[in-house]
């Protein structure tokens, strides 16, 4: 294991999380919150000065990272950009962040993109926390190191961007990432930050202020869902959620989707199975939850449009609420509990198991059936007109298995807790923080939040949190050995 | 699709299922039960008609059966079993039966040895339908088709029974079976039917009246959970519970394990990789229990006692119930919800997903880390030291994901019902239905039943419950094309 190279990497991604900690910490002096800048100051010096020792034990490092290291280092930047990022919550002296590792599960939740909260009153919190906790939905939807890799163009074409963008990057790895694009980490950051500015600005013209415009616009983006009100979007005007609706459904689409519309060759994108699985689910849970939950509003458009923002904001793992979905129906919330499961696209900021996924499960299932059938035909899988390696199929069904094992038992440990919450809420409290969703049912439904749980709770929820947006392995390799 | 050759299965079937119902016919003629005793009658009329019928139909049928036909023998075999199967209970004229719907899904409950009952009082049931009820549950656990197959010899080496026993016997199909054991269907009958005695021997010397003991051990043999009490087993006496704990845990082991215990090749066992990890799920989940439950017993032992039983009876899937264990601490719900899933060794009367393929989707999914981290290396995956074929693991990870996807799917469809159950209660009434184990949580936990549930809502949870005891795919055949 070549620790000098790992080393120096994340005393790169230290110094960047520093330089980003600067922007919260103006709104704080600007806003006169003395706490909260105060506690960004102290943060920014113990980075600074975790920079200088990282770069001084580890100079004269070699520049090759295999797969492995590559696997290593992202798994632990992840944790280490969670462990300073929260102590600015920390220091702030805030009443609700007085405990350590509340702030941890806040900061792991915000990088993750989960939005899963222990905060039950977002709006006595300073505008600098604000910030810092929307922008960690921001920078963790694309991806910390592909930031650091669209900041370095010396490391192009060493092997490095690849290892690295393959850990951090969603999906199941079916070779959709335009070729160009993956030697070049800016363009998708340059469309990310394009499409968030057109995001800010009809939130303007909806007549939001432009601090929480901002803040609102970053978590949307990342599909993250920490919201600045208490209410979550329940108090927006209804502009406000249809601009956030179609802004969440962008963003849970393949961003290689945006690069082909920027080529002109808008002909690929309706041949493409994943948006088309991905529109066809929204379409149909929304007409299904729409009439089940008919008689609960007052007219059909308001049902519809809670229906639609609620299942694009759970299918896109973003979490935001625009009214309590935990009072609807069972059926409604059976279709809520299975967009969980089901995710966004693969190569968007949203989470879960990917519609790609999906496809290639479903396939391979078929495949299955039709040799036990034919035991002699050999058949290939294909998706979007291309064969689809076989490796590809081995590690998309390993992925499946890891993601039960994980999920099950983690809630068994969950469930441990003292606080003996019902057998809904600690399941879909795992399923929420492992999907990088934010709110569950039940005692941690979407007027509730994370508090009460135990200390080892919080850090297996950590734990799934990470797990799920890296998709498990590099957070599986730092456990073993 | 050999369809003369099918239906002269289908006759032979059903000639069996008209001779298993003269005895409890016999038993309600002794007991003077009028209504189960026409209702036996009738039936068995119908069952003869239904044979004379297939039978001139399907004269002069070839005698070899392809792969899928034996998949669609399989599955007709059972719905038919199972559609007459209910009617003894639909013509006898008790209440509790006054639907059809009612009588299929207990039938259908019975053979697939789950256990769910749609009953509120079973005690007031005649004994002619008690033992009917307990019977089914025995014959289902080894299986009907084997059962047949045991009869004829005749059939041996014809590729029929291969066929046929692959597509009947539950497991991963790693060629655990003794090739001995492979050709000749009746020594696991020999074995099942000698078991069975020793465990009604021992429940005899435990006070319980010979008609009790009878339809207790048939149960247990075929872990249906079919019981004669409404309370289940929890009046019995700690005896008789205990004597019941073996049997259960017993009867969840592998078959092929006995008859190598009758060869005397009893260093075998204890290098078999399944039974070690079954035993060791057993201990494990027991002692967590039972230091999870100790405070509300009166003794260590009773929580002991009842921990023991209950994860015994969840693991091999009976489904008895010792005590009420909806009211214990989430803890360990969360923990009897886990071993809902993981089920009893492969070729065992229990259902789940099975030990043996929890052993390969683990190895698989270490495999695929370790190739992540050398992509180069080729690796085989061995169970009990025996490499395992690749087409094995493909299968058993595509059961997999057919088993989510049912799952989830027949959990949203469920969710529909009008009756609007917990979440809970709708995941665990399609999970224990689908692992033909019985009792879910909440509103059918141990003390409740199935039959408020609407009619579409049962029929998915039939189906369900043949899904999980025919493994999946002889179902999903019959509704394919």
């Amino acid at each position: 294991m070549n620790y000098k190279m790992i080393g120096r990497f994340i005393a790169q991604i230290i110094l960047i999380e520093a330089a980003f900690m600067v922007p919260p910490a103006v709104i704080s002096l600007c806003n006169q919150e003395t706490g909260a800048f105060l506690g960004f100051l102290y943060t920014v010096c113990m980075l600074l000065a975790a920079f200088g020792i990282l770069m001084l034990m580890c100079r004269k490092a070699p520049s090759k990272l295999t797969a492995h290291e590559g696997l290593v280092c992202v798994g632990i930047s992840w944790i280490i950009l969670s462990l300073f990022g929260a102590l600015p919550f920390f220091f702030s002296g805030e009443a609700q962040f007085n405990r350590y590792i509340d702030c941890f599960f806040e900061c792991v939740s915000g990088f993750t993109t989960t939005g899963s909260s222990i905060l039950s009153d977002v709006e006595a919190l300073p505008k600098g926390l604000l910030y810092w906790r929307s922008f960690s939905n921001w920078l963790g939807g694309m991806g910390v190191l592909v930031f650091l890799l669209a900041l370095a163009p010396n490391a192009k074409g060493s092997g490095f961007t690849i290892h690295l963008l393959r850990a951090e990057s969603p999906g199941p790895d079916v070779g959709k990432i335009v070729p160009k694009m993956r030697n070049s980490a800016a363009i998708p950051y340059v469309i990310y930050i394009s499409l968030t500015v057109v995001n800010l600005l009809l939130l303007l013209i909806g007549g939001m202020s432009l601090f929480d415009a901002v803040c609102t616009a970053m978590s949307t983006a990342g599909t993250g869902g920490f919201g600045i009100r208490n209410s979550s979007f329940g108090d927006f005007t209804p502009y406000i959620q249809i601009v956030t609706t179609v802004f969440m459904a962008l963003f849970g689409i393949n961003f290689s989707v945006y690069y082909l519309l920027l080529l002109k060759q808008v002909k690929h994108l309706w041949k493409d199975e994943e948006i088309r699985l991905y529109l066809g689910i929204i379409l149909v849970a929304t007409g299904l939850i729409a009439w089940n939950i008919g008689s609960m509003y007052t007219s059909l458009g308001e049902a519809v449009r809670h229906a639609v923002f609620q299942v694009v904001s759970i299918i896109t793992t973003t979490g935001f609420a625009s009214t309590d979905f935990d009072l609807w129906p069972s059926f409604s919330k059976a279709i809520i509990l299975l967009l969980m499961i089901v995710g966004a696209c693969a190569g968007s900021t949203g989470g879960g198991l990917k519609c790609s996924r999906l496809i290639l499960i479903l396939r391979t299932l078929r495949r299955n059936i039709r040799q036990l059938l034919n035991p002699q035909q050999v058949q290939v899988i294909r998706l979007n007109g291309r064969v689809v390696d076989e490796r590809v199929l081995s590690n998309t069904n390993g992925y499946l298995a890891a993601y039960v094992l994980i999920l099950f038992v983690s809630f068994a440990v969950v469930s441990i807790d003292p606080i003996n919450y019902s057998v809904a809420t600690n399941f879909t409290a795992v399923l929420n923080c492992f999907n990088n969703i934010g709110p569950g049912l039940e005692q941690v439904g979407p007027t509730c939040n994370f508090y009460a749980y135990s200390d080892v709770s919080k850090l297996v929820l950590c734990f799934n949190m990470l797990a799920g947006r890296l998709e498990i392995f590099p957070i599986l390799v730092l456990l073993s050995r």
